[in-house]
């Protein structure tokens, strides 16, 4: 039987399928209790450490509810400048200091390899949201946990993934999650912003069944679901490129109209221009549920780490 | 019978008589469990954001105080600087994530009708603490419940109200409670920052007996309680201007023995110098005991419109 | 029997022997319930406030985990910028109404003197949380609390205290409570930061043993424990100076093999260079040991002054 009991929760590339089905049906679990009202006191007595080198409030709310919900308490260092690092401490003293109050820390950091580097300086488990360039597994768990509980099912699915897929993050590891599931993808992105060659070669070596190109409302027509991504103004040397691009690859009530009925659209959040508001009030605009999928998808981590499960 | 369950607390001027009645009533008996020592759990398992797109430490203090004194918990968002709205997030988009997290909201937003637009977005209960020059609900009831504890009844007493009557948001929504409480009320204040034509008629249009102008000694001789608001130097050009007229708005002792015996001082504090520090000695000095009222009048807030009183 | 509920934690120098020793072992206490997994319900229902007009995050984290730990909620100003007294409020004003709110206060400021203004304000505790170059007294608490716990017994162990002793706020103040518990000081500094005179004078007055000078390594090799600070940079009109200067002052395992056997290494933290990493695995490193020792050592405070231990 899988357990995570003790383990750092840093990439979601290498979990193994008894692993995910683990989070997945425990976040599942939680979310009824939710739902029912249950008062849990999985995580009571228990201290939560959210370490914020880099800010993001949406998700250290979501982890610091799923503390709470869990009937944990939570100690958190929400901006850097406040922090011993800006007098010149490095990650590891920092963590080892932290691990002295916390019973489980989660870390976000802008450097690309720092979530290892910290857990590997403490005993206690440390849960990985965001190192730069690297990866923010848990985004990609409650992506994938999204879409099981809209479609009921990914086996079978077809899923576009839509606009920066060169520099999207949680996209580039997200696929693997999704290929290994059955899932068939279909890349839509602007010129310069494809999916890295690397990586679609790869999910192909595994299997997956992958087509990459095409506009987007044609995409749509065939997909269960669409998951789309920002595209940065600040990836474009030139404005009126990013002007033109950004423009083909937002979603209004009426590629909805054209797309495959019952079309499901996700997207990680903050929006700014890629999903127009009108959207917001179709039944199959996921997007706010996706976030709040986060709640019981971090608290399922919480307490498989911890043992608390 | 009044209740506020499910309701939004945006606007102090739209409630009933009987809901007014209820939150000072609600109020009172939690403050009264508050003194006995009792450990109160009606929030218990509830979670309430606060999150304050503009800072005021003092305000988030009280609302965090009075979720936790109901034992329930808080995730809080103190500084803007590290939101989602810094990446160029809607109000709605913020809010209707943040309403996956928590049961409850509490926001203050630096422009006005941003509450209402927040409230809009989400099913559960918003709370406004301040949204620019718009309102502030829960200082001018905790200001009146005030008035209530140090006096006994608002019917028939006297209040001046003293300083800058122009811009003081809070002054503009308190005067209207205690008009339709039958207090007579004075308005005292430098030539150019009286209380807007506006409000003195709509106030006498409900039957308010109002006296406008005099100097401030003479309204503290009939005044049963004196509200002093900041006189705030930004609004001068000139400041010579402001140091005369600022200076004849300082409360000190020596003006209090001149006054109406027993004359309750209050003020929404900060204040910097309209009050000298002499005056805190003096019983009827009732600014920081207005300061700590806050937290029993959120707590009945927080618990009327979750169900929870 | 020595009692401290109702008092404020201000200074280590004016704690009788009575106290110091009442606070020791109730931190001894509490640690083994922690160690044990006990959950503790001293500060149930019970609000600290964290009043941080400086940022600190190592020292708030350590006793908000602190009040947690003991079963208390927290509220937290971790940021100057936001507060009243970026508005002109005087830290009275401050202080009084957070006592409206908040059962226990701790405060970090930036000013001498400040905590003490903060106490004599209001009648909860409060405790100090550095003030400037005045005093930090839980840090020099928690100092001794580790000497002891290391070492056993205070009495008869010679310390060395190493780095710059003239602007050491903390070991200013240590070096009373370790003389008067029988512990045979060595004071070695740069030319220029050496611990002041009248502090020396006043150890030997009260009849302490205290070399000075001398080299490091020398030290070491008579000393139980080595008590490192940091030389910092800022001190040094001459760049160069400081390289040479800063450079001789680096503990590293060569040091610590011409050491007496199983000297403990200790450091207030954040190091910077002043000890290598290479010594972290040396098992008489005890500076992260040090800073976890925070947490029962301020346990014990929180409860001591509200009378909940």
């Amino acid at each position: 039987m899988s357990t995570l009991c003790g383990k750092d929760i840093l990439r979601s590339d290498l979990l193994s399928d008894g692993e995910l089905e683990l989070i997945l049906s425990t976040a599942s679990r939680f979310e009824r209790a939710l739902t029912a009202g249950d008062r849990l006191t999985n995580m009571q007595g228990q201290v939560l450490a959210t370490l914020f080198f880099e800010p993001s409030t949406r998700t250290r709310l979501s982890f610091e509810t799923a503390m709470l919900r869990l009937g944990g308490q939570v100690i958190t260092m929400a901006d850097p400048k406040t922090s011993s690092s800006a007098k010149g401490e490095s990650l590891v003293d920092s963590m080892r200091t932290v691990e002295g109050y916390a019973d489980v820390i989660v870390i976000r950091h802008p450097r690309k390899g720092s979530a290892q580097e910290a857990a590997d300086a403490v005993a206690v488990p440390v849960i990985n949201a965001g190192d730069g360039t690297g990866q923010h597994p848990t985004q990609a768990l409650l992506d994938v946990y999204t879409m099981q509980k809209e479609k009921g099912a990914l086996e079978g699915l077809t899923v576009t993934l839509a606009g920066d897929l060169k520099n999207g993050r949680t996209v580039h590891l997200l696929v693997y999650l999704l290929a290994r599931s059955g899932v068939r993808l279909l890349f839509v992105s602007p010129p310069g912003l494809e999916m890295p060659a690397a990586i679609t070669a790869d999910l192909k070596k595994l299997g997956a069944e992958i087509s990459e190109g095409g506009d987007l409302a044609a995409a749509m027509r065939r997909s269960d679901v669409l998951y789309v991504t920002r595209i940065q103004r600040e990836r474009f040397e030139d404005p009126a490129a990013y002007e033109r691009l950004s423009g083909s690859y937002v979603v209004d009530r009426a590629m909805i109209q054209q797309a495959k009925p019952g079309i499901s659209i996700m997207h990680p959040l903050p929006r700014v221009d890629e999903i127009t508001a009108e959207v917001d009030d179709y039944e199959g605009a996921a997007y706010f549920r996706q976030a709040a999928n986060g709640v019981p998808v971090r608290m399922a981590l919480l307490a498989l780490v911890t043992g608390r499960n």
